[in-house]
């Protein structure tokens, strides 16, 4: 009997909110206790915005337990092995919003009221946090330490280098800088070097937009939300996360530095043809563009060789058209996620999704997907893992169809 | 011999820009006259970073006559029979960044810097100037009147109603709002009844991006610009054309306004299908959305219905690969442009690119493409225009596959 070693590209934890205290500098936990009560309702706010309460009150009754897998290690372990999920890669934000570090410091990683210096404090809390809890299962988890990279260059290269010793070997960086530079911007060179060097991963996660746009300030508060945000929203989603690539590409960030490697989780792979084909086009097109002199004489590829090259995509739960596109995009550069424990994720439903979504995927196309690509990026040890394997993995008979 | 009738959907005219003073309100003048030099300058400067000198100068050498068909009806007259093109819509900034309206009326539609009163007052001296432009071609001309329309909806509205009493049926409006509010914004509902009410077609054009991002102030003053801001730029300049699109669609202002016609142009058509494709796919989701409760009631048809029945491509100089991606983006969607007097359109070669991106595109798809479409959507007389074409018309034979 054969089985899938699945790895989730996207996964969460986090800590309850006031745990977070204990894991924080001594110097930050008056301003923690401060700012408590107002972080718990601006995220209730948030919460209230993003989440119908009553699905999400369904979807979470019966699953309370399941659900403390966000920061219990043997919850998440039960989990995980119910999910046939032998590996995982680890975002901030366990539940969705109820779980976020402190002071700003979550998947969204926001600059607009942000005090830059809480905000490196809340990070540092939640990554000493996440190497606890991948120490407990070292070889099925790879967490995601949090930098605010907008700051101060010098502080985000040490917390890689903190990471790295921890064995945190990914960092997540805000997909949105407000009015602060973009990563063509030179300040940032000295992080692309310490990531390259010490085979750090750089992630951008999906979720943050410029936010404002969709849910502003209009209606004035108290009115009901515009009909349309939340579409307007969802519509953009993905390419907020992704356009980081457009600067790292072009500011030949990666012409710089071939062995950088960075993730783009939860944004889909829809975009992905036409995107490294758009830029290749604006890269390869004589005509038109001359008038506009010379900007591509520093890039020794075209655009999309570097995406190749440089750049992995965390497809997360994959949809039929997500599958049928996946030679478009690239086998070689999907990478499955379950997403767990969001709502919008495939558990507690995994194995109905991996059959419905891949029923017809020959097992060779599957396999690189659900876990293979993942294996090899992150630097997991198949052998080690091959024991549990053998025990949870998804049977290749249930789900992928057999080899032509 | 057959002809096509050839529409460019995409021209530009503006007047010299001393002579705009003429054209502004009284009270304006001294405001102008203040202005003009540093304005002068400003353009210089943005024209230095957007353009090579050397290159511009080369294309306009020996083309100085023609050029001048820009703000000139006589020379304006000789280059498109030249050209073969019969009807024309005319956008501002008709010499790049030579001839663009006063206190920054043009095509970019700035809100950074921006006096609102003077930016409305330049744009009522273009749209003036601009009747009369299109009165001494009234069935060849098409005139877009410039709208500032995020400021002071009532002005908008009023402007609306003069245009069209002037029989310039399109207004301009920007594709790109700062810190105001985006469309799905109830406060533009007065604007979209009157476009409706009126038959006038709103347009967005490209070359507005959230360009800080870019350009900003990295490097510093007098550094030389970041390698990859440009290309970044190129990547990025469709998305921001075609986002407006997607906060009508899902602001439900096609819902509420099934007659309201919009029309973005210079964007190319590559991002169309997946665009529309995206939408449908955050319309039709269930699982993965189900969190974020009732966002689509508001809409009864597919966010792709609403593109179908209410958007047109203004695809200016299509490319070959727009021309083969034609039937997904769609045949009927679709306008050619030359892009006249800019430097990146086809003229003066409209003759080789024509036949170099038609040349095996069947003469039944060709036609509506290069005509056919914009003559019903901007309402020519066709036969009023018949002569016309029988003596300036490109022959189909020398472009475009002979139908199957």
């Amino acid at each position: 009997m054969e089985r899938y070693l699945v790895i989730s590209s996207d996964c969460h934890a986090g800590l309850q909110p006031e745990k977070y205290r204990d894991y924080l500098d001594a110097q930050y936990r008056d301003a923690f206790d401060g700012a408590f009560q107002a972080q718990q309702e601006q995220i209730k706010a948030a919460e209230k915005k993003f989440l119908v309460a009553d699905i999400n009150a369904d979807w979470r009754r019966g699953h309370e337990d399941d659900l403390s897998g966000a920061w219990d290690h043997d919850a998440r372990v039960r989990v995980l092995d119910g999910d046939g999920v032998a590996g995982e890669i680890l975002f901030p934000d366990g539940i969705t919003e109820r779980n976020t570090p402190p002071f700003g410091a979550g998947l969204g990683l926001p600059t607009d009221g942000i005090d830059p210096e809480l905000q490196w404090a809340g990070a540092r809390a939640h990554n000493r946090w996440l190497v606890e809890l991948c120490q407990m299962a070292p070889e099925r988890r790879r967490g995601v330490a949090v930098v605010p990279a907008l700051w101060d260059i010098d502080e985000a290269v040490k917390e890689v280098h903190w990471a790295r010793r921890n064995d945190l070997r990914c960092i997540l960086i805000p997909n949105v800088w407000g009015a602060h530079a973009p990563y063509h911007h030179p300040k940032y060179e000295p992080l692309w070097d310490v990531c390259e060097e010490l085979d750090v991963i750089v992630h951008f996660h999906s979720g943050a937009t410029q936010r404002r746009d969709f849910f502003g300030d209009w209606p004035a508060e108290g009115e009901p939300e515009l009909p349309g945000a939340m579409g307007t929203y969802l519509t953009e989603v993905a390419w907020w996360v992704a356009r980081p690539l457009n600067f790292l590409i072009w500011g030949g960030v990666f012409e710089r530095h071939p062995n950088l490697e960075v993730a783009v989780t939860e944004g889909t792979c829809l975009w992905v043809p036409e995107f490294i084909q758009l830029m290749d086009i604006r890269y390869e097109e004589s005509h038109g563009a001359q008038k506009l002199g010379d900007y591509r004489s520093h890039l020794s590829m075209k655009p999309s060789e570097y995406f190749r090259r440089n750049v992995m995509i965390g497809a997360s739960c994959m949809s039929r058209r997500e599958a049928e596109a996946r030679h478009a995009a690239g086998i070689e550069t999907l990478m499955w996620g379950t997403d767990y424990p969001h709502p919008e994720g495939s558990w507690p439903k995994t194995r109905e999704q991996l059959t419905e979504v891949f029923r017809d995927v020959p097992v060779a196309e599957a396999a690189p997907i659900l876990g293979g690509n993942a294996a090899a990026f992150y630097d997991f040890d198949v052998e080690k893992l091959a024991p549990l394997v053998a025990r949870i993995g998804p049977e290749t008979s249930w789900c992928g169809a057999p080899d032509a």
